[in-house]
């Protein structure tokens, strides 16, 4: 990585308190699998009796440790686990040599932790095809685990950045039945790390009590709406993967409760429009909200349209109200249109009814919109009940910069 | 259209020289659609007996003339026939208005040429939600009429360029059963208009006897492997039509010929290719080769998201030799691919087999590579037989300059 990459303009103004979660403790260390003079390898014990999650890219090129990790998810244990994240290298097209690698580094964490293999979880980013240097991260594990620290999470956070721009973090403290629950979440995504692809990582962790089977189906199902929502470029890492770990130590059971999903949904989004504002370039974030489709997956396809859409993120990069654009999408998407029945506003600015440029639309009125840096597209099929909302970023020069860059 | 963009680096030297189309004559007039000081409509008459086919947009948003020509494309008459396209606005997202804007230019050509108006076909490119000022093309018929030329299809070309930076023209001769048949095509596309998408228009016109149906047929499959093999941005014009006229002037009969067929390829596939060519920003003209997948549906699927990848076109526009994008973009495609049977080449330079970095393989090979202006990447999926070519450009800063500039 030659040099920091100036913080974006969309970033937090700093990294939030986030709370301590019982039973979870971090660390960072240097371990220079590619960079040098920075932490590169992060490490989360986790207590016995939690319940561990996850979701994890469909690319059918996915990388070694994502492969392990779903053996390993669907597992109920009482024993305690960890997790394992390497920046620099994303021990991904490496054949055999990238499942031995994973196994190194998951088993020397398991043997110094007194953990079963199959409780230890990895995650490795950066660059694909070069052989992990899995010796440089086993030789850390003694200093790992000598520094792990209940208050370490943002350390872990910026261990896990490539060319993210900023450490990302969020987190939520509920009242339930009387106790406080806790959440906290990192991630990790949008910077891009020369020569490879942008990468989503997304580790949360949470002190409520529920069973693995219930977890994985509340962060499933969440995740449809917050990280399955956002697009940056319309390209899928090989390594995106999310885990999620219920320490159970506030004692407090969250089995189907409405207020901890909402918390858990509320992080999730939050880290998930985290990712979107530190997207390669990005001037703008923008949310797209479809209403009115034949159903929600088709409202879907069609907000994914627009969002996906170079010619949509460059008019917006450029300010420009452009809605022909946005009919241009939703023409291509696949999904049910109809011309003359379709609306488009910008923020609260009407913009086109039914088929047709509003009367009373000014282009000023447009053009004086697009000037934020948060957008609201809106767009009414006037077909159904159908509704999606996604996030995206605008396309400018600086995405050309970062990703046409030879690698040096 | 504010000034005249440079030339692509990617362009033929000058127009072709291309063969006179017994039946078929051509004329262009500055109307003032929207343009000032250059010619923005074009007339083509066809002579009785001809065979007219066509392949249009599947965007759900069309435009009017698309819907117009699509309703009138099946029908088969012995009537002449004409072809009306201007430039400067795309008659798109008009409504009822667009209806009746389309219906008083194509009733004025029918009525100064004594046509059905089942027979006029129009199509318009440009600016979308504006109303066509279709009284300023009606008023120009009686001077389309009058210069009416069968040696005209330069300006023909010339007339429905938008910001086009060259005109598109390709054409064949062959001998069939000792007498000569000949092909002339012209397309428009991947310029820019502001404020709107790159639209493709593509006329074709040959002198061989065919019936309707069997040249609908034979331009459906061809249009599969030519114009729907190509993507600059995967953004799908509200306007793409290609039409064909075949007016039988040579007296031989191309049913079913496979020496015609080829030769109407070449032609398709020359101006396919000039749009890529014309592609915005476009430095590079990239070939991908898709073989070995599981059918040919699923190896164009691989294709079409390895070229359509920002992460892959700007690597291509740094003259990156990135083959790591080219897996992610082969993992994210939703077709069926394995890791450890995948294998990728830079033109003859082998870089990946079967899931691993080729032991020979160098990077400065490949980088001295993808110095060239015209490239081929191979991927080979090692599943099936599928086999699959589709052709793209790099995405560059020019791209975003082209289409982030705000409309003036």
């Amino acid at each position: 990585m030659a040099g920091t990459p100036p913080r974006s303009p969309l970033a937090p103004e700093q990294f939030p308190n986030l709370p301590r979660i019982g039973g979870v403790s971090f660390s960072a260390v240097a371990a220079g699998v590619k960079y040098q003079g920075r932490t590169d390898v992060m490490l989360a014990q986790i207590a016995p009796g939690s319940s561990i999650a996850g979701v994890f890219t469909k690319s059918s090129t996915r990388a070694a440790p994502v492969l392990d990790c779903q053996a390993k998810i669907g597992g109920d244990s009482d024993a305690g686990a960890a997790v394992i994240v390497n920046s620099g290298n994303a021990n991904a097209f490496t054949g055999k040599n990238g499942i031995e690698a994973t196994r190194a580094v998951t088993n020397a964490v398991a043997s110094a932790l007194d953990l079963p293999e199959t409780r230890v979880f990895s995650s490795s980013t950066g660059v694909i095809g070069e052989p992990l240097a899995h010796d440089r991260i086993t030789a850390k594990i003694v200093e790992l685990q000598a520094t792990l620290d209940e208050d370490a999470i943002e350390a872990a956070a910026e261990a896990i950045r490539t060319t993210d721009t900023f450490a990302k973090g969020a987190g939520a403290e509920i009242n339930l039945h009387g106790s406080k629950v806790s959440i906290a979440g990192i991630a990790k995504g949008s910077g891009m790390i020369a020569p490879d692809m942008a990468t989503m990582l997304v580790y949360i962790f949470t002190d409520a009590q529920i069973e693995r089977a219930d977890l994985q189906a509340m962060v499933s199902e969440l995740n449809e709406v917050t990280f399955n929502s956002i697009t940056v470029d319309s390209d899928t890492s090989t390594s995106d993967s999310l885990l999620i770990a219920a320490t159970g130590a506030s004692g407090v059971d969250v089995t189907n409760n409405a207020d901890f999903k909402t918390a858990l949904h509320g992080v999730m989004k939050d880290l998930a429009l985290q990712v979107v504002r530190d997207g390669e370039g990005a001037t703008k974030l923008v949310e797209i909200q479809v209403t009115g489709a034949l159903n929600d997956a088709e409202a879907r396809t069609h907000g994914l349209s627009i969002a996906n859409s170079p010619l949509v993120k460059t008019a917006i990069a450029g300010e420009d109200p452009n809605w022909g654009r946005i009919v241009m999408a939703i023409g291509k998407s696949g999904a049910t249109a109809d011309r003359d029945l379709l609306s488009i506003r910008f923020g609260d600015v009407r913009v086109a009814d039914k088929g047709w440029v509003c009367p009373d639309y000014h282009e000023d009125d447009g053009a004086t919109y697009m000037k934020q840096s948060n957008l609201v597209i809106g767009v009414d099929l006037g077909i159904g009940s159908g509704k999606s909302t996604v996030w995206t970023c605008d396309l400018t020069h600086g995405y050309i910069t970062i990703n046409a860059d030879y690698r040096s």
